[in-house]
């Protein structure tokens, strides 16, 4: 691709809007020169950040409204109030009218999908769009999903969440048939609900050249890199996450109190400050940042609300790399190579009990 | 209370079986020497491992079996093949029968809560079981369950538990009225599967004199300490507990392998020693060792299958704490003073879907 990477940005969305959406871009264009930015909100607000980012300002179109969707509107209301007017809908229909190759924004979540679903469709054979994310783990990256799109799910909806996913997994870490786990409460046969062992089944029926089924992964399994993509529905997905990242802080804070408890502990940490960095480097919640939305006509990258320009940087970044790989062309040629592998008619959607 | 405190050990359970329960149970006598303990299994093998530790012979009595059930059978299996003969099941019955206090086993978690569900009976009106631990947080300890006994549940269900928790909270931390929280994927009211909704709406319709129910928590709360008791359905829960577990072990991981790298790391670490133990000891598995089944007319202590001779005697503890401060009494005391809390007729148990 010779072209620039154009990432169109709701620069109204998040806790903080365009005092971290406009710096955020501004890092990621450090980072990744080739690219151009529509800029979506108050352009009064806009403006007076790109003052401070000169490189970033040549780069970028300014595209004013006065419509944002809150953070705590509900997605009906953002869709009502929001259609047509607001930065974050404008940001996602700049990629329906090929404006944009992506867009990344912090607005609330319920919202940007119900605006992405609504704006860009769900592509053939999916019923409901996911979200998936890079997890770090022990043995390296494995993509997860879904990180709380849609709650409960059938085996059809799972099996193909396991396709999107290792689509993406194929792409990301450039693996040929990369495995995919279940996640589960047990790795036995007989655990988990009949949902989770009809799709163990159909993912065995499949028998995917393109990923390679391994079973069910317990929680624990996900940290150690027991699958390059881990599947779940929407709920089990998110506490999942929640969980281990809440653990992680808790880790944190542990670690920080204990190595400040005495002068030989002080001491300590000052000879191997060097560690603690690529420790908290490591464990640094915003190299993970960048939740992508699978399975629509169209990339959106969904940031955390609260992050930093930091943390907003990274999520550009992951656009960025959607686009430059062409991750959605190959996620879309991995569907529709396996046509069976998401069922003609639409799926029942299941009530979740 | 001046008798001792009875402990009925399933010898068979767990990975290793009499090899790391004959020496945990040696490990918590040494803390309280008020116990005594029925040990059931293969009494050749039980004996050969006392010869090590006298103090344990003479405060236990051996009860010979030779049928185990294996940490592989399914709860069908084992009730077929080891009721009434099996060391897990005689370790069971000696409660019902009040030779003992009560049962800690590793054996299988399934075979397990199938035969004290079968030979002690749920409490009235407990339509299901739960397995309820305290989880270790920024603020203290919280009680979470369930962590797996069941899939699924309405909102009668959910609120049972919640009964049922914050009973083990207000006996286990001293506490008037502990708050309630609901694992939940967002705390806004929108979020989240209609069976957790309605158990928000029962919860607060209650407004008990026993616990304060605090609303939606999500994953990352649960570390934070957002509530003293903190209620899921039994998938989330095992999802929560295995994903915060492995990722407790990825940092640590990451954390011994920075310290090694360079001399100076090494030297920091030297230090710092003692603040890398106290984190050590506040990060130890072995630690929150000892799930309790909750919700029976007897208290079922219930280790990890994998865990050594520290973390059995750690579940061990659990069990004698539990009948010291007679916490089924309590809870039975607090179920019942709410009969309102419990429903009268028997719930039905919603499949999952």
């Amino acid at each position: 691709m010779s072209q620039k990477v154009r990432i169109a940005l709701d620069a109204m969305g998040g806790d903080f809007g365009a005092s971290v959406v406009v710096p955020g871009a501004a890092i990621s264009l450090t980072r990744h020169p080739d690219t151009e930015f529509l800029l979506f909100g108050d352009s009064a607000l806009i403006n007076k950040e790109l003052q401070a980012h000169p490189a970033l300002k040549a780069a970028s179109q300014v595209i004013h409204t006065d419509v944002a969707v809150s953070m705590h509107d509900k997605p009906s209301q953002a869709l009502r109030r929001g259609r047509k007017t607001s930065s974050m809908w404008l940001a996602i229909e700049a990629v329906k009218n090929g404006k944009a190759d992506v867009t990344v924004s912090a607005g609330n979540t319920g919202a940007l999908m119900a605006m992405s679903r609504f704006c860009l469709r769900t592509l053939p054979g999916v019923d409901r769009p996911a979200i998936a994310a890079v997890w770090p783990t022990l043995r390296g990256d494995s993509v997860v999903l879904d990180l709380g799109a849609s709650i409960g799910g059938d085996a059809e909806h799972l099996r193909t969440l396991a396709v999107m996913g290792s689509a993406m997994a194929r792409v990301l870490f450039d693996l040929e048939r990369p495995t995919v786990g279940l996640l589960n409460i047990g790795v036995e046969e007989i655990k988990g609900g009949e949902e989770i062992r009809a799709a163990a089944d159909l993912l065995r029926a499949m028998d995917s050249p393109q990923f390679d089924f391994i079973g069910f992964v317990e929680g624990d399994g996900i940290g150690k890199g027991a699958a390059d993509v881990i599947v779940s529905e929407g709920f089990a997905g998110n506490i999942a996450l929640k969980a281990a990242e809440g653990t992680a802080r808790q880790i944190s804070e542990y670690l920080r109190s204990a190595m400040s408890r005495t002068w030989r502990s002080k001491l300590g940490y000052l000879f191997a400050r060097q560690a603690f960095r690529s420790l908290k480097d490591k464990m640094d919640p915003n190299k993970s940042n960048g939740g992508v939305f699978l399975g629509l006509n169209g990339v959106v990258v969904k940031s955390h609300g609260g992050t930093s320009a930091d943390g907003f940087a990274y999520a550009v970044d992951v656009g960025y790399d959607m686009v430059r790989y062409d991750l959605l062309t190959k996620i879309n040629q991995t569907l529709h190579r396996d046509p069976a592998a998401l069922g003609v008619l639409p799926t029942a959607q299941e009530a979740v009990s």
